[in-house]
């Protein structure tokens, strides 16, 4: 089994093959196959064969997929075992909402520190969290070994913090602010915006 | 130019063109290439090309796409030359977030009803809205002739709130409940969840 050279547009679909295989689980289902998968995903059961058959040998000829097993595997390839401390920026409207979000639970994250920069949050508690002042993101985060953040702030101030956040030794940013921010070689960054899905669901209107 | 049958995959690729192009044209670019997009979207330049290939003939061998001109063009094709009425059901922290989030702005988007269960929320103002009671979907969304809904109420409570705006005639919604909703066919469901875009990141950590 090698894992080099996994295309990234493959180690992409991972999370989504995760999430559909959570959900068959939920719904107390032990089996699965790339067909079924395909058709909730929109992806082509020989795409997602080929996408598993990097990592190895996951299902059998005939009985599909085990989605306890298969599930292991694939929370193990995203390294997600274990729960990652995850350090979230801005403590407004969408920093609360990701504090109190459900869907963090068992998928290999949990918020662990919290900060904005406005003083009148600084020192409140939300949540389990006390509001910390953003001026120490490299202090607090690079002590604390944390690898991951989330920014939930304003555009405009969307590049301070990704640059103090990458000064404290952050690898792999969430960015919920609407701006494409900019991060030396080895950081990698995602993007939430909610214009792309709504833009992939006009074009069929 | 034919637009029948365009794979999925390729339509969900051109809101990432276009917020690409949008970015560029904010640095006040007049012309890129598909080598330029591809590099800031970890897409190959072929697949670009051919993506849009689909949809008819933009750049110019040797000298590049128009940003504008394809911008348009992209609008144009994904039906976002105006803005659509979005209900957004759910006024907790990740509605008012929605509420004032800076990113519908030029995009093809605009709130234009909030909606809670909340007898202590409806009623209440927040910006320029007045949140309406949930019991009231089916009939104001369907007199209003809106199409696309956005859900940001608790994943208990996305499956009842998803029934009543398909019954309003709502027939795209963005979901940031962590469930899988069910609709009839004809109606199209994305998510938002920050869990995926985190475990696509940490397969490189």
């Amino acid at each position: 089994m090698s894992m080099k050279n996994v295309p990234d547009i493959v180690v992409g679909r991972l999370p989504l093959y995760l999430r559909a295989l959570s959900f068959l689980g939920e719904e107390g289902r032990q089996v699965t196959s790339s067909q079924e998968l395909g058709q909730k995903l929109g992806i082509s059961p020989a795409q997602i064969r080929k996408d598993l058959s990097h990592f190895g040998e996951f299902g059998k000829q005939g009985t599909g997929y085990d989605i306890k097993y298969l599930s292991e595997q694939l929370r193990r390839i995203l390294k997600v075992t274990e729960e990652r401390e995850v350090a979230l920026v801005g403590a407004g409207d969408l920093g609360r909402a990701l504090i109190h979000y459900e869907g963090f639970a068992g998928k290999g994250f949990r918020i662990a520190l919290v900060f904005d920069s406005n003083p009148q949050k600084i020192g409140q508690t939300i949540g389990p969290f006390e509001v910390l002042d953003s001026e120490s993101i490299e202090t607090i985060v690079a002590d604390r070994g944390i690898e991951m953040a989330i920014v939930a702030v304003p555009a405009s101030a969307a590049q301070d913090v990704v640059d103090a956040l990458v000064r404290a030794g952050v690898r792999a940013i969430l960015n919920y602010a609407p701006i494409t921010v900019k991060v030396p070689a080895g950081v990698q960054v995602q993007y939430i915006d909610p214009v792309i899905h709504l833009q992939k669901m006009t074009y069929y209107l």
